[in-house]
């Protein structure tokens, strides 16, 4: 009996070090399918392809692990993978391992997530992972343990979808992380300052700089506060944007 | 006392026929201030831009018309207005009228209502509007009618915050729309067949092409629905991605 097939994307590229760390991981598990984007496409969202064509070009395919870069988006590489790489459907899909955290509205903005949610919707059990460290060499040695511990729960778990889960791992040694909690998104949003230079012809140009503002400090069933307490956070996620709170006031508008 | 501001952007870029008429319909009522994108920026989603640096350009700037350009995608634009460009908070803010659907799970990739939904973090209330019509000539003659409609059902209602409509119009002349239908998001998903074709130097290259797979063609509350039966659709949307259903299952998972 053939192996089971997992896929694997992230926002990093290709070349990142905890998409390598993922499939370390998941390699005793079974055969992986990589497509990950060319080069780095984080903060790329849900963002896809129209305007121009995609190119695919094979990374390496050692035995039962074959690896693409894409030129487009984590997005891009997700429906390239299913539509046109795949013989069959994996058994779980998985996006990052992030360098860089995804909690609370930063999943609306995140590559990695995106990713996550689009395999989601081809009913495949899906987790975004993302470390709390932007450094290019960062220390995955805890995520792994974590990653691990995570898919064998999804697994062996009911694993009946649409299952998206958004995983945020603090930047701690092993010891120092006190477990996995499973929590809700926390509310809040980014305030940005932009960071306005001159260039050499003397035009105006502007840096991205920005911190998280959270607008719920004192929740404790959030993914924020999750972390801030040295745990694992764990956030169901899905597609649906509906406001039904804001709807059921709605119903009574006449145009 | 000054006339109230007005905030409006879109994802077909600064050039757009759809831009054109949003700014038309708000002109009577107010002064506005466009930052929209150089160029299409269509599927963009929520994408923000790290690491390159963002350009703004002056367009024009009539009294109480300011119009700029900004390199970066839809939400760079509201985020550079809102930190850069605006004095004092804007009483509404309009996306669009895009060229073309974002309805259903559209509103994931669609860089029309990634932008509203940036500006409402802002605490302002804001509304993406879209034409079913791919044309770049679109006829928005009825569309300026219902977001006229819409803009004052919104300022002269309960515009308490988080406040954001995804509109969707149907492409048909105003008197064949049969009205307007506040609604939630309709389920399903968007199913790729990618167009693989051969570049002069012998790479193969792949376009994206996909349809709409409706996973509930018998719910009559959704904007699909909605639009099919000739309405114009109101979908309330927020950002807090949690999947409420999920959690509580979760809520027994030990590691």
């Amino acid at each position: 009996m053939e192996r089971p097939l997992f896929f694997i994307t992230n926002d990093d590229g290709v070349d990142a070090k905890g998409l390598r760390s993922l499939i370390e991981v998941i390699r005793p598990l079974g055969r992986i399918l990589v497509v990950a984007p060319e080069i780095s496409q984080s903060g790329k969202s849900h963002a896809v392809t129209f305007s121009d064509p995609l190119y695919l070009r094979r990374v390496s395919a050692e035995p039962d692990v074959e690896i693409y870069a894409c030129s487009g988006t984590p997005v891009d590489c997700v429906k390239l993978a299913f539509d046109r790489l795949m013989e069959e459907m994996p058994v779980l899909a998985l996006s990052g391992i992030n360098h860089g955290s995804n909690s609370a509205v930063s999943v609306i903005y995140s590559g990695t997530m995106g990713a996550a949610m689009e395999c989601c919707m081809y009913s495949v059990p899906s987790i975004g992972f993302s470390l709390l460290d932007y450094d290019d060499d960062a220390d995955f040695t805890a995520s792994k343990h974590f990653v691990s511990l995570i898919v064998d729960k999804v697994m062996n778990g009911s694993a009946k979808t649409p299952l998206c889960l958004n995983v945020n791992i603090p930047a701690l040694p092993k010891e120092e992380i006190r477990g996995v909690k499973v929590c809700r998104q926390n509310k809040g949003y980014w305030h940005e300052e932009f960071e306005r230079r001159t260039d050499p012809r003397g035009r105006d140009y502007y840096w991205l700089k920005g911190f998280f503002l959270n607008e719920e400090e004192h929740a404790v069933d959030t993914d924020e506060y999750a972390l801030g307490q040295g745990f694992v956070s764990v956030v169901p996620v899905q597609v649906d944007m509906t406001d039904y709170k804001r709807l059921a006031l709605m119903r009574d508008w006449k145009f």
